[in-house]
């Protein structure tokens, strides 16, 4: 039998192929040739490993970002099968689930094509999320599209709500604190990028672990939770638990806690997304192992050593455009400080100083998708005036 | 209207009602006194508290064991209301819930008898699921009455399996390790009944107190999960957390597990059993304060220095009326040692030399309630004698 006539067979796209989540999607789905198949892969700017994960999975479509080369892939004999563009590639009527695994706002527009074709989403992009969450959740509700997170904190809270019928009391977001939770305000001030990229417990993306290290990723996570599972931004906790086994927890009203644990392996949540509602058993995923598990620590954030945390949950709380202000100098300002132009504690300072000058604008409380797109354009120009004139 | 035409109404008996269970179940209907009625009390010994507690929640139905002064219950005139048998109470056509708080083997008959009148049951007997596991599961099954568990650790097992459809892979079901947990064997050899009453976390009844010192509750709770959850034996891991914070955990086939957690308070998991399947708020419950939190510590146990855990673990794996034998054997050496007769080293020794000699009997792998029953009095009369002859 063909594979298109099984309907138990998961038809997936995965855009973001050749970064680190996409990577590791792939790693899942090569785990179970018979229950996945891929439809459309799309990249950003690593053309030769795209093109490795095409001739392995075949998929239908294409998208490849870098140089907009439509010759090269245009037909069938080429290295890479049809190209089309993200959007496209998100909506294919063969698709039955979207991994949205671009990092930036370059994940928007795709996700919601996706939703608007009422495909299922496993989004581990954030700043969708954390700039469009109340455009992103109504088009979802609209279109029966379900949203699945990715991310394991926000996987670790979905799996604690399963079969739950009452709201959450609190939600308990944890934060491994980053490489830096014990360095003092001194220390934080000569941090290199070198230093910032080697997180502790997760192996990520650039982008993402220097966010983990100021804790932005964390403040980011907080107003994705808030959008996600439709809980008030006062009632998510964020708790500092170096070990990253405990993913989050949630409490009820009746006092309980829920919380998810496993090896710090994005792989993880990755699979129960891909495989929800079941739990499909893969001999190539970790488990923890008690005899050396140890001690599990938890404490509060310090919001004073690390304010990016403070700044994402102010942001979330102004609402309207503030988010995306937060996210597009957030991206500005880690681009910046990768290159070696910014120091690392002023990477605070730029998107707090750039939030700031916002405050002085119209801001709307219900923003349009264009209100957004042109506050995320007026922020990525402000943060880069002001970080060219130490304007900090 | 009168509570008895509301639907919303949930109708209790509670056996073993002056008890530790009983009393905080009793706390927990107090807090919601227009969704609960308590129809039916029992009581072991404590006349005095049960005429307190029957004159504030009105039953309409008590029993009180010592003595059997059925003259001094008989009518509506005297201190105690309508005097009727344990297994009367448990299947009263009004009552919709049982709470079998009695300790011992003498919970097992009227659990039977709430089974077989198809009630709700929580259960925070050990013993009946210990010694009649298969029957008790079975005639469950059979008479659709639900089994709701009680004790902390298998309400947090059922909780975390809340909305699962899989299977367990693997339960983690942890222990505080009680009070003697850092404890050499040598001064283990020297424990006092009343250091043994001395429990760490949690504040419950004498004989669970001193099993929980022994490690035997926890056997005793490997044998329960087995049974209620339906998983094999050697997928039940017994972890050390001396905290009491996390009271168990459920592993499952893709590596996730999921985790139960609380302040360590007995009203919790009562109230989860009553209100099942919703949870509701209740001020007067305690919340985790995750400021003070600090460290949750893990590791295996040591079954050198807690023989009980191995006994019972190893009880279970015979089967047959080999449980029975453990329980009996552990509630004669348990009164020994609280009456100071027997040394606390010598309770897994009685228990231990007990089983041995129940090995050269006849024993089916599925036995009846009689045959459970006469090898809990053989049993009973076998560490007696056993005991009285220092034969240890």
């Amino acid at each position: 039998m063909r594979k298109e006539l099984d309907k138990n067979i998961k038809r997936i796209a995965i855009l973001g192929c050749t970064g680190s989540i996409g990577q590791q999607t792939l790693q899942v789905i090569r785990a179970f040739p018979e229950r996945f198949e891929v439809v459309g892969l799309a990249a950003g700017s690593n053309r030769a490993l795209l093109e490795r994960q095409a001739a392995e999975f075949k998929p239908r479509a294409v998208h490849f970002a870098e140089g907009d080369d439509r010759k090269a892939g245009g037909g069938r004999s080429s290295a890479l099968p049809k190209k089309l563009s993200l959007e496209e590639i998100a909506s294919l009527d063969e698709v039955d689930l979207v991994v949205i695994a671009t990092s930036g706002k370059a994940g928007l527009s795709p996700l919601l094509s996706a939703i608007r074709a009422g495909k299922q989403v496993a989004l581990a992009n954030k700043e969708a999320l954390v700039m469009a969450g109340e455009i992103v959740t109504r088009e979802a509700r609209r279109h029966r599209a379900r949203l699945l997170p990715v991310d394991s904190e926000h996987s670790a809270i979905w799996q604690c709500l399963r079969g739950e019928k009452e709201k959450p009391y609190r939600i308990l977001l944890t934060a491994s604190g980053g490489p830096f939770a014990r360095y003092t305000s001194t220390q934080l001030s000569h941090v290199t990028p070198e230093e910032a990229l080697r997180h502790p417990t997760w192996s990520m993306g650039k982008k993402v672990t220097i966010d983990s290290a100021t804790l932005m990723n964390k403040g980011m996570e907080v107003i994705e939770a808030h959008w996600l599972f439709n809980v008030p931004l006062d009632r998510i906790q964020v708790l500092v638990h170096p070990q990253s086994i405990v993913h989050s927890m949630v409490e009820f009203g009746d006092g309980s806690i829920k919380a998810q644990l496993s090896q710090p392996d994005m792989r993880l949540p990755i699979q129960y997304a891909l495989t929800y509602p079941e739990r499909w058993t893969n001999a190539g995923l970790p488990r923890l192992d008690w005899s050396k598990a140890g001690a599990l620590n938890f404490e509060l954030p310090d919001m004073e050593r690390f304010p990016c945390l403070k700044l994402a949950i102010d942001a979330a709380a102004r609402g309207g455009t503030a988010p995306a202000v937060l996210c597009a100098a957030d991206e500005v300002a880690v681009d910046l400080f990768l290159s070696g132009r910014l120091a690392f504690l002023d990477i605070p300072r730029l998107i707090g100083r750039t939030l700031d000058l916002h405050k002085s604008r119209l801001v709307g409380t219900h923003p349009s998708l264009e209100e957004i797109i042109q506050a995320d354009g007026w922020a990525r120009e402000t943060a880069r005036l002001l970080a060219s004139r130490g304007q900090m």
